[in-house]
């Protein structure tokens, strides 16, 4: 089923132990956009400026991305620069130039408007509210936060966060939002403030699937020989999780989406977001199969099996 | 079948965000010894001074465990005390007295040298050999080791695993041990020191089984609502691994050990290293049952479940 998808496009400068790119596509809707693309044909709503670079473009295109919703003004990308510490879990922002993304608006096409999945990528807490308001009736909608949005627009994003299914977050912004220390109790306020389902993620570690008044579901990481470079991985996550589900939904017609796809989701999200880190950038995604996918996501069956 | 430990039996002074105790029965020995008298009936090799309780004794007697090693001399206990971080992921000790332990030479009785299983806990490696050396024809033997061996007993602690069938380790020591930060790469290493099998424990994240030449299986942390007090848990998930071990080996009897039998040692240790974080100190040994115990073996069963 469809799956409508709204972030940044963006170009990142990124250093990590194991090399340095001085200018390369980034972005949380492109991560998304193409780790989806692997289960769907997603649908972005984004801004991008004049010096959005044809051969970006044309990845997304070859992926299948629907751009009807890229919007092009004058003005440059959206540019993040950082570097990596290194055991890689922590990064230091060496530079934001917002560009043309200060004044994004995001704008839902027609043709997007009936989409049934709804992944609200981490942008303000208001233009998120915006794009949901402009869907029909999706069946799902769930979106990603951070820090910035947590401290200083924490009515404007409980108040979004209230109308979502699912909240999909890492364990430190869990602790900011909650208050909570403790994974459980973390979720458990987290529930109460709308979404029935928590996805925390605990990078390297694997990421929590909570489901309010019903249990959880734990999948631990995947192991890489090597990460190259952690950027993305997060969005690759939430893509791979998404698109799954809207795969899985297009399979099974009306029935309500069950807890068994979610559980499915979570280790598709974790096998996207593993790849991801197998290159700099998006670099990955330019030869990723989804024979690849699919053959981790039945490693993960093999390292997991105990009963 | 029957299982040798051999480590420490001291007492420790605690201090957590969840309160404080002067002096509890502690050790590797005690803990590894509580949690795999609920699978077998482990035989304790350690010292202790004069100070040692009777009601001490008297809880390790009631669990089963076998004290005709336990040697008696003049003198007081080991004696450790330390206080946890907010996030309890790390400890300052502040007093280390080794008393009766500096001087302890293992001695293994008549009556054990038949053991199948010997779990060789953290102490000197030439005494952890020693001990070793004394049984006559084990079926496996692992043990655990610290990153004070590592960087100042190195030739001495390498000369000792490479006759081990399991090494249990922590990520950071890990690291110390095979100069590796990935993961897969430092249980490589690992395997080319001698044993074919490496658990790496991550502390709350879980834990990582490696089978040389052959895979790994990854199970995630059990998830309390509270950690009252982590002491032990490291000394509880190898009782609870290799309790389950030896039982295990005694249904099958001749059979050899499979990876499966080893995959469900990791729940257990798991299991058991999460019940001892709930009270202070062995405190939590006072009333569990194998009942609760296998209860939350299949939690582990329900909610690691997704294929």
């Amino acid at each position: 089923m469809s799956l409508l998808v709204v972030g940044s496009v963006a170009y990142d400068g990124l250093e990590t132990p194991h090399g340095k790119v001085d200018r390369i596509l980034g972005g949380a809707a492109t991560y998304i956009a193409l780790a989806a693309s692997h289960f769907t044909q997603p649908r972005i709503v984004a801004v991008v400026g004049d010096d959005f670079a044809p051969e970006d473009e044309a990845l997304l295109v070859r992926r299948g991305v629907d751009l009807t919703g890229l919007e092009r003004v004058p003005g440059k990308c959206f540019f993040w620069q950082g570097v990596y510490a290194a055991d890689m879990n922590s990064r230091t922002t060496l530079r934001t130039d917002l560009n043309v993304f200060a004044g994004f608006d995001p704008k839902v096409p027609d043709t997007y408007r009936d989409s049934a999945f709804v992944l609200l990528g981490n942008i303000q807490p208001a233009l998120q509210a915006s794009v949901r308001a402009q869907v029909a009736s999706p069946r799902f909608v769930g979106g990603d936060t951070m820090n910035f949005w947590i401290n200083d627009f924490r009515e404007e994003l409980l108040k979004t966060i209230a109308e979502w299914d699912l909240l999909m977050i890492n364990d430190s912004e869990s602790v900011e939002l909650s208050g909570e220390t403790n994974l459980r109790k973390a979720a458990a306020r987290i529930h109460e403030m709308g979404p029935r389902w928590v996805v925390i993620k605990r990078g390297e570690y694997g990421a929590v699937l909570f489901e309010k008044g019903t249990g959880h579901f734990a999948a631990p990481g995947y192991l890489l020989d090597q990460v190259k470079d952690p950027t993305g991985a997060g969005d690759c996550f939430a893509g791979g999780f998404f698109g799954y589900l809207a795969e899985a939904q297009a399979r099974s017609g009306d029935a309500p989406l069950s807890g068994e796809s979610l559980r499915r989701a979570v280790i598709y999200g974790s096998v996207l977001g593993s790849f991801c880190c197998e290159e700099f950038g998006p670099r990955r995604f330019e030869t990723l199969t989804r024979q690849e996918i699919d053959a981790r996501y039945e490693e993960f069956v093999a390292f997991t099996r105990f009963a």
